[in-house]
């Protein structure tokens, strides 16, 4: 059963991804993945071809595009030739940070930072998790500091999705006893420096880092709506953050079920294809069913979103279920392909060592279930 | 996230099978197990509050409703008072038996045979499954043989829905060397004979049978459709068949994982509600996860079947799924219930031994990965 | 791979076993079945055979065996026929209630009631389990009052096995604000009174019931132990209470996977042995290898039992494990019978109703994973 | 429950391993993973300690030692470490390459090979996999050709374990038409070439690579064994060549296990440590249970390699059984350290990505489950 979520116009901007994809992605992801980076140039080009800050309004150089299905379609295209890293990168710039900037930016901030998120020359980062701190946000250290005219931003973090490359970070800091709010900190910033680049099992051309901030002075223009309100600006976040994450998963798993068929029905052992020994084939069968089932569902999310009532809760389904899915794809897929899974040539080795992480950030899918499990037996006398 | 399959029409229907459900069926639901019968009383019941034969046309005293959202209501109101019992015999009877007749019954078949099944006096069966052949149709050893005027019938078979109740048997017979057809067998056909009630793990009320046919006379009158084409008529049949029992153990999911939802509120063990233990509680937050994606394609298929458009591999998927889901949540539901779960009383504990035949019956749900494999898998070279 | 646990008199042993099974349960079994009652006869023929009460002294009519593979082999062929009900009838007498009198009775006691667990005159129960607590006694409402010369006993217990025909009862109760002490009611105490034998899932031969202690006047002479120990005495019987539930799931995973395989290797399906189908091949060779790696797990509790040094926590993963793993056997055996796994008269049907409650009683397996979990993870700073 | 398979002088060797472990392992696996090649000298210090060939007679330079245990301490210790790429490399010297030349090599062979196995001069490896052959090795196209004197072979080999350093290669080669021949090859022979040392998702420091053999000139010397007589040898590796792979994934699961349970002994989140949270407990208790009844099994096989009497079904389930724990018990260690867990320097993330090729080499689960089934469901009429 195919997705009924599309219409024309975005199947004609599906050919205008894929062919993005196939002269800009597919020809550099060996060498980003040796440079451990992936270069700039793919932002602006991106850009150019108008794939990136799509919801930006018109005044502000973009679109004003708010059907989150063109979205979409861009993270489809780019997942089905394994380039994760990337993927995560457009995500947290359009699904992320700028979608905390449509929300929250005054006029001259959205005049200001908007521009960029359009034509790819800004990369945003946003800047929660701390050491030590993981899912719970009510724990970090990381303090700003009234002065005259600003904060003084003080501590560290990390886990920084494009820590390395962002132009523009968005801080979550405390800013009174149980008050947190969120500082802007542009590149250049005086005490705002990048660690080194964390060794992680995948997404290798994702520069995920530390960022330290050291007496960062944060001018009152730098604060992105009201002070006190992070927490509330968090949640407001959180459905589009966990469902494009859940979208990765989606299509993630969608492509590895593509390329481990399409090697079962090639491959031979025992002078047979692969695709005809029985059980292989069912376990396909049931992925391909899980994965038809599982897309019904995003598809459904997409809806609500587009429409203004995807819950945070719903969210937390989709980011967990879609993830664990792409977990159970990869698994099977690469032990279909035997010896050679086991080789990072192989699309679906880089899958496998990309995906792990999908079911930890944007909440672990224990957080997801434990919001779930609130919202489902809460004592509601 | 709540299902958008319905509308207003739609919930106004379901306020009648509700009340039905509760004036004539929960009252009788423990007697009927104890007597291993449903009353026909209900079944005429049902008839005249217009829940069966919907999709009989007006000629033939029928309301001539094709939307088949009418009939997923009925199932899932049923369902909702645990009453598997009845929603296997009505879905026998309009999923299967009436839908044959409605493909093929000639002008004569439809006016003799057709408004019985929109008032309830006709109780119908489907009659294919043999001893020792299993979901191996092609093997089977029941054959007619021709004669003047009609054809002569001799074999027996088992595990038949409504086998004791049935006044009309449509019964999967060999004409011919690798042919097989359809005939109808009415109550009181001479040769025409019913074993004893199979012994059951659960469905105590279903009264499932073996049937004998020790030369029973066929008239022509009574073929339905062509000679020749019996196999034919099964593969248009089955997409409904295997969509009833999908709707089946979705609705019985999402019943029992309410009940048990309900129990874990109330119960306390060492002082603490159950529900304020993790470990259950993350473990239904899992499974309403579950159910909620299920949904999703459910409604899928069913906007799909309205449509003339539902693929039997598509139904077949959906067999496989939601019987897997229900088995998941009333494993988690029994156990959850502790030693209440094994008590017959309790409405999770008749899930339990109810259920068990969903995964088998209408195909195993490895014939069902069979038929997806086999889509996904074909080499189309 | 085969058990390495048993020597030469332990087989010659099992052959009597074996030859007491067919002979006088294999005979009986559906009818046992029907009145939902096990006939005392059986007791009293597996006392005269010398099955029953192997560990108690010779100087009060038993051989004093204390090698528990004699047990187990009693477990192991009774299981080996699918008896179920009378396994749990004579686990409940040999492993529970004999355990805590040859733990605790003073001599008097000893001299009046071991004899009759040697002979099969008696048929003990514990008492422990109340309507709404569960596996957390500390919640029980079942009070001793004292008065002079013993007891007033009051409270109800329910889910108790051999509730019907237990001839001695030891009761948990309440005898002080946090203490609780055992103590034993024999039949035809004024005061005593069983309820209707409780409707099960499965072991319908099984009389489990509740039972109602009403102004019992218990003489201090049925006192076991002292005053103020229940607890600690629980704790001391829970080892072996637990592996052989353990032992029980073991054995029936092992007769349940054996008629699979025989049941698959005789069944054809679309002109082949069903066991020549890929896809229920490798579940069983899966649920084969996970059968001989539990069973070298329970010989070695088997064997620390022997010594003395089987501890509750390692009980608990016995029981959590070999019950899971009989779930796991059974839900494969049902599936790969097909139709006929739903029908009663098959013994994989009949495992399947039985089995349920091997994960719930003697504490849930979530309670296991409790008790597991905090030996593992203790503070222990 | 602690293995109860070690006596008192293996637990003196375990101090030696563990020094050595510490003194001359510990310190260079970062920079072995950096250089992809593990150190030769670590080899040779092995051998100076008298870690290495312990199965090579006195007469040879060894110690003659064939009990097992002593070679599983060895692998217990590494893995404690997560030096997989060591052990790996270690056990394919002890378990199948030396295995292979103690079994078949004559006189003259045993001497001018086997001293270097103890001396650690000598690194060995085995060539069967090919290039689209997986484990189908009745597929190979490598072949020896007879000439004057000995053979001449032509092929090439993948995913060889030591590609790169191995002194001594045992090629299994094609030397007739249905039959299959053990040719060793040593460093420096004429037309044998190494390939690319292969990009593997982990194992980082072992050197596994393609090998290639252009007109090979193999003297009838370096014939092991009898010409056809290839695959008996084969079978007859298969025992300990599989049992070590699962002695390997059982090491790995006890030591990952161990970490993370420190690991959320230590770490708080939300004001409690992460072993208060039940739901991470509970997966803990379950692995816990797991990782002790699987060490059952393995140290029975231990036992019956000992004592001659493992089989190689037996072999094949311990493989599959233990490399899915490994599997199991690894991913819930990376989940449970949260972010951490993706980043390289933690132990946790280095065995995610080296384990997932236990799941496939010396035979896919999948193949192993073949084999089981064979030997389960066998038509013995």
């Amino acid at each position: 059963m195919e997705s009924d979520l599309f219409e024309a116009d975005h199947e004609e901007y599906r050919k205008v991804v894929a062919e993005f994809v196939q002269r800009h992605v597919v020809p550099h992801l060996d060498r980003w993945t040796e440079q451990r980076l992936i270069d700039r140039d793919v932002w602006r080009e991106a850009g150019r071809q108008g794939l990136l800050g799509q919801a930006v309004p018109e005044e502000h150089g973009g679109p004003g595009v708010t059907d989150y299905r063109f979205r979409m379609i861009t993270q489809l295209e780019i997942a089905r030739v394994g380039a994760s890293a990337l993927q995560s990168g457009f995500s947290t710039n359009d699904d992320i940070v700028l979608s905390y900037l449509l929300r929250h930016a005054d006029a001259d901030q959205a005049k200001r930072w908007l521009p960029g998120f359009v034509t790819g020359e800004t990369i945003g980062a946003i800047a929660m998790t701390e050491p030590g701190a993981g899912s719970d946000l009510r724990g970090i250290a990381t303090t700003a500091t009234r002065v005259d005219g600003g904060w003084v931003l003080n501590g560290s973090k990390t886990f920084i999705t494009s820590g390395i490359l962002a132009d523009l970070v968005i801080v979550f800091a405390r800013t009174g006893d149980n008050e947190f709010s969120l500082l802007v900190v542009e590149d250049g910033a005086e005490g705002f420096s990048r660690g080194r680049k964390l060794d992680k099992v995948g997404l290798h051309a994702q520069d995920t880092a530390e960022l330290f901030f050291d007496g960062v002075h944060v001018p009152d223009e730098n604060v992105l709506g009201e002070i006190g309100r992070g927490f509330a600006y968090l949640m407001q976040s959180l459905p589009l953050e966990r469902l494009g994450i859940a979208i990765a998963g989606q299509a993630s798993a969608e492509a590895v079920l593509g390329w481990t068929v399409d090697y079962v029905k090639e491959r031979t052992a025992f002078r047979k294809r692969i695709a005809d020994f029985q059980v292989p084939a069912h376990r396909l069968a049931e992925l391909r069913t899980a994965v038809e089932v599982s897309r019904t569902y995003v598809d459904r999310c997409v809806r609500e979103l587009n429409a203004g009532t995807l819950t945070a809760v719903d969210a937390a389904k989709a980011k967990a279920w879609c993830t664990q899915l792409q977990h159970d794809v990869i698994d099977v897929g690469v032990q279909l392909h035997g010896g050679y899974g086991y080789m990072m040539e192989y699309p679906v080795a880089r899958a496998f060592v990309d995906a792990r992480v999908q079911r930890i950030y944007g909440g672990t899918n224990e957080i997801m279930m434990e919001i779930v499990q609130r919202d489902l037996l809460a004592d509601r006398g």
